[in-house]
């Protein structure tokens, strides 16, 4: 009962202090050794995975609801969040047979009508190191993990289709601006860098081109160090040079993974 | 009075019909013989100028929504219309030091509300073959036209920053999708190809590394004829494979301007 009379005042809230048929939906990609993950909530109760997201208060720029939302829902800072779709179709709750699930969470009849009105919902994506996040479940939710991309369930409402885009957007992205600063450590090889590209794009590049290309940008230095402990010649560190990355980042030079 | 009474019956059909807090906003380029220009509107009575807009039905796609409103205020029919990014900083609406263009519109005090709340606006671009056009005023509006790209005044709400993202879009798009289809003639030659990139870029392209790439794409057919008129040798005539063409839009082969 207690549980009912929060969620009726969580509906007030949401209908008082928000902008009303537009919310905010976050694809937070992980990358980890080699791996691509995507972060999920369980809604409570259920076996029901979705993105988490949020919706925007009146007097709130629509970049730091997206900020703030993540951060209420999962504990995590000051992520580079882009936005890259806005999904608009009446249909976007296809996927939402599932009316059980709100029944579970203990809702009356009548509110089950605030969670599946219509919304446009605006998509951000973020690419985060997953070791150094602590996912954490909210108010609606009883878990928050990482899952792989390629064994995604069937989600709520059309996140599915969110993530696919989210995917093919940030695989574009590399052909237009770097990638790797706050993903990579300071200090990496060649290969590492190589890897990102490879698990973003899922596919393997060839080693020569790749090295020559990224040579050409002019956004990594080589340092006087090589890796040590490897069993074979130990490759080359390098690093970003800063300036020339924001530059790229800002100038948009071509980049082909 | 009629007109005011008008006015007032279209924030009702405004209230109850369409989604509220979101809106659409629509960049139209068109090119034409070298030239790259904006489609805007002039609100009635007044000198400010904004992009062609509108709203969403209850039960309408926000992508038909984006198509019905350009057709109703610009008469365009069936133009590709791309998304492209969503506005939703609270502060869009800073170039509306114009609230004398609504008393001029004849409104009532309480409904300026109305038209200054706070929406998030989804953007939409398009590029057409601007000489097919016929540009046709709204309601709220005493002409429509087309404005060179680099001669757009100040416009009302955030629309200068729409344009320009857009046309960022639109060159980016050149890195990843062809272009032509629809803008150039059935036949025509690498220099007017080259020209519909340059216009575009905004910056003029190597003639042969131009030639050289865009016959690397696979996306063109080389004619048995040659334009002719012209004094100089007579340039070869090409033409779109369209299936071929079709497969680089959705494959987004990495295009170079």
């Amino acid at each position: 009962m207690e549980y009912k009379k929060k969620v009726q005042q969580l509906i007030v809230d949401l209908k008082t202090n928000y902008l009303l048929s537009v919310s905010i939906d976050c694809v937070i990609f992980g990358f980890h050794a080699g791996q691509l993950k995507v972060l999920l909530l369980r809604w409570k109760e259920t076996d029901d995975w979705c993105l988490p997201g949020g919706r925007i208060l009146h007097e709130e720029n629509m970049d730091e609801a997206a900020h703030r939302s993540l951060r209420e829902r999962t504990g995590l800072h000051e992520i580079f969040l882009q936005q890259f779709h806005t999904f608009g179709d009446v249909l976007r709750y296809k996927n939402f047979s599932q009316q059980e699930t709100l029944l579970k969470l203990g809702l009356p009849d009548d509110a089950l009508h605030e969670f599946i009105n219509r919304d446009v919902s605006v998509g951000y994506y973020a690419l985060v190191e997953f070791a150094e996040v602590t996912p954490t479940p909210d108010f609606f939710t009883d878990e928050c993990r990482w899952w792989d991309v390629d064994q995604i369930p069937l989600l709520l409402f059309d996140h599915n289709d969110m993530i696919v885009l989210a995917l093919k957007t940030l695989r574009r992205q590399l052909t237009y601006q770097p990638i790797g600063y706050n993903l990579l450590p300071d200090k990496f090889t060649m290969p590492d860098l190589q890897q990102l590209y490879e698990t973003i794009l899922g596919q393997s590049l060839d080693r020569r081109n790749f090295q020559k290309r990224m040579l050409g940008y002019g956004i990594l230095e080589r340092l006087e160090e090589r890796k040590t402990g490897g069993a074979h010649k130990a490759p080359y560190l390098y690093r970003f040079n800063k300036e020339n990355y924001e530059k790229a980042l800002a100038d948009e030079i071509l980049f082909v993974g």
